[in-house]
């Protein structure tokens, strides 16, 4: 037994006698011959603290250790997380940016394991190339999206601007065309499903994760309040499940309870409106991060805000009106922040359909007999366990903003018009003058 | 033994005393055991033609035999293809569409057959939900950016051009919660793998013949072009092959020489400028597919042309001015099309690039021992069979038309600043006008 096996099944044994939350014990399960589902060399949460904590911790028995470990490093991401708010949207960008490149690491580790693909060639680089490829295009379609007027202004990067899809779509090209010669016979059938794999990945990891940055740029607050309102509901769904769960979920996560379920989302509802009622007070959280010439910088500030953030008079039920008017109250309609409708939505979705990322990840995990994605943070498991229900969310809130927020943007317009041939720009320009004066938005 | 398997080991049987052209041999390759690759229940090739057909060339030998039929339903397929072509926009796009169903019918059969899912519950009814989702999402966003000014007049039709995205959201996430809500104990690794799959074909057949069909729209010059350089590229590597071939291109494709390649590569290249110099006399051809409110149809009329089928002046080369002034001919420029420019690069594309498709296809055959895709055609095997380069063509033609052709109309963008509010107008206003000064388009 090599010195790593050796390790690794040194480590699943001390675990098997502790308090193992996911790992599925029935083994049941038919598994075809040709995968290695033994786990042997796949990464385990091997409850690897640092050395300080561990001695220190030492004298207490395994399980209260397991929980403090979770604990101390819970604070330390929330407050990692919110030195990052401070650092502003590049900062969260690039913390996006290596969840996603680690969240793609233990995906793609398990697939190379379970398939055995230890010899064969070139399907590590490849997998990398193809994130490469799929994130220099979603990357730069966001930086465009925002940053592109500024961007093409310079010579160098004009083509990259202007071709980015065209380069994009030649980097991937060149992945395919390597891909295909890689190819070597007896192992066409690891290949393929390899590559399916990586794909699978990109979709599920990259992709959303390109939404999620898309959200950070269209104000902190969209993005705050979607990744804080999963981390709440799963902290207020384990609390009640803790204290009342009795009556089972769902199979797939037998720790699941539907009190824990309920008692979760009424929580997150009131966190959801409590919170954003707070935030909506900082130009910080509410104003889309855009590159001020001003200031040379991303700016954080805008006036007007957006509407949506901004008191809205509303009509009241009908039901309402009539007991208001009984009671000789002549109130038809009252005031409010748009926001908070999102808000409401934003939370039921997180507590009603955003768990269901975390089944797909337990069958998931369950599928390859594996307890955690990985062994990055000590008592989590891999990052991907803990961002499973992030990832949907992040989309939800990517196409509700799309659909129900975004108007259209002046700037991405001004964008579209620079790229237009100058006589073409100077026909619009003066097209436009004329209509603004008929309809005397200009003066003269 | 079933009758099923009978019939279709039968025809195995005959095969196999056959011009098998791309059966793998070969059966070294490691097969995982739990897979189920002797094919004995894929849909292969079985040469079942009419009976017409048959009882007509039953005198002949199997090996001319399956000839004529092949070389019949080629000219059936072209003959059609041309029928299509007459028929309009509309009518191609519903080709694309049934080409589309009938491919991913075809592959996710092999998954279903190759990883024993005849009793999994729902898989074929999510795969199809998946498939009617992305469609509805990817066809939705087609129509709407070519008819959605036409359509949101309509007042119930309004809140699905406004709301797509969301909607086609809802739709997929519901098919996410559905295959959770589907996952059984002992079959979590098939289901997954097979969720897997679906996604994979997707990615493959759905995403990219969305992009032909926008091709469509956009001219069907550029559509029939792109599809026609493959068939072109298709048959004369395999006439060139035939009568010079002797060094073999590529392991995947024995069959494959270099002299068929280079030989196909000119004669596409000259189909190429010929074909396009023909076709852009046609109005039909050359304008985008808009709809008419004079008409009230689809009109394939526009005035002036789009500007890359009309005659352009360009500066000759150095080199070739300095030939000319040595002859005392002071011509320094010369007229032409710029589509031949682009023509000449989708020549190239669709014989250097196009064929890894095909390279990609038959290593995927040969991953799971078929010799086609299906048995759709006879002569030819299933359609995937026929159209695994015009996917990655479709795909290249499309990020081209994007990157190098399609122009912002002025028009259009006109509008999109007249829906903004006043203040924002006036905002655009000075904002265009700033930039515009800085690149010293707007005097002083």
């Amino acid at each position: 037994m090599s010195t790593v096996r050796q390790r690794i099944s040194d480590n699943a044994d001390k675990a098997e006698t502790e308090d193992n939350k996911n790992a599925p014990k029935e083994e049941e399960e038919e598994t075809p011959e040709g995968l290695d589902l033994s786990g042997s060399l796949l990464p385990q949460a091997t409850d690897q603290t640092s050395e300080v904590l561990d001695s220190a911790l030492k004298t207490l028995p395994p399980r209260w250790r397991n929980w403090i470990v979770r604990g101390i490093f819970s604070l330390v991401m929330i407050f990692s997380f919110f030195f990052l708010i401070y650092l502003g949207p590049l900062a969260l960008m690039l913390l996006i940016l290596v969840i996603q490149l680690k969240c793609f690491n233990e995906i793609i580790t398990i697939g190379y394991v379970v398939y055995r693909s230890h010899d064969l060639p070139w399907f590590r680089t490849l997998s990398w190339y193809f994130l490469f490829a799929s994130d220099y295009f979603l990357y730069g379609e966001n930086i465009i999206d925002r940053f592109g007027l500024l961007l093409s202004r310079d010579d160098f990067l004009e083509p990259f601007v202007k071709y980015h899809r065209f380069i994009s779509m030649c980097l991937y090209m060149a992945g395919l065309m390597g891909f295909v010669f890689s190819l070597v016979k007896k192992h066409y059938l690891q290949q393929f499903t390899l590559f399916g794999w990586t794909h699978v990945t990109l979709l599920i990891v990259v992709t959303q994760s390109h939404f999620i940055t898309n959200n950070i740029f269209e104000g902190l607050i969209w993005f705050f309040m979607s990744t804080s309102l999963i981390i709440c509901n799963d902290i207020w769904a384990y609390i009640f499940g803790f204290f009342f769960g009795k009556t089972p979920l769902i199979k797939l996560s037998p720790k699941k309870t539907w009190e824990g379920f309920i008692g979760g989302a009424f929580a997150t509802l009131i966190y959801g409106i409590i919170g954003s009622y707070i935030l909506m007070q900082y130009d910080y959280f509410v104003c889309p991060a855009e590159y001020s010439p001003e200031l040379g910088s991303v700016s954080m500030q805008c006036d007007p805000r957006p509407r949506v953030f901004t008191l809205q008079e509303y009509n009241l039920p009908q039901t309402i009106k009539n007991i208001f008017f009984l009671f000789g109250i002549p109130k038809t309609t009252y005031w409010t922040y748009p926001f908070f409708f999102h808000c409401i939505v934003f939370s039921l979705f997180a507590s009603v359909i955003g768990p269901f990322g975390g089944f797909f990840a337990s069958g998931f995990k369950r599928a390859f007999k594996i307890k955690d994605f990985g062994d990055t943070i000590p008592g989590h498991g891999g990052l991907m366990d803990r961002f499973d229900c992030q990832l949907l969310m992040g989309t939800f809130v990517y196409v509700y903003i799309l659909c129900f927020i975004r108007a259209p943007n002046p700037n991405k317009l001004l964008q579209h018009v620079m790229m237009l041939k100058p006589e073409e720009q100077l026909d619009f320009y003066t097209k436009l003058t004329d209509e603004l004066m008929k309809r005397g938005i200009l003066g003269q």
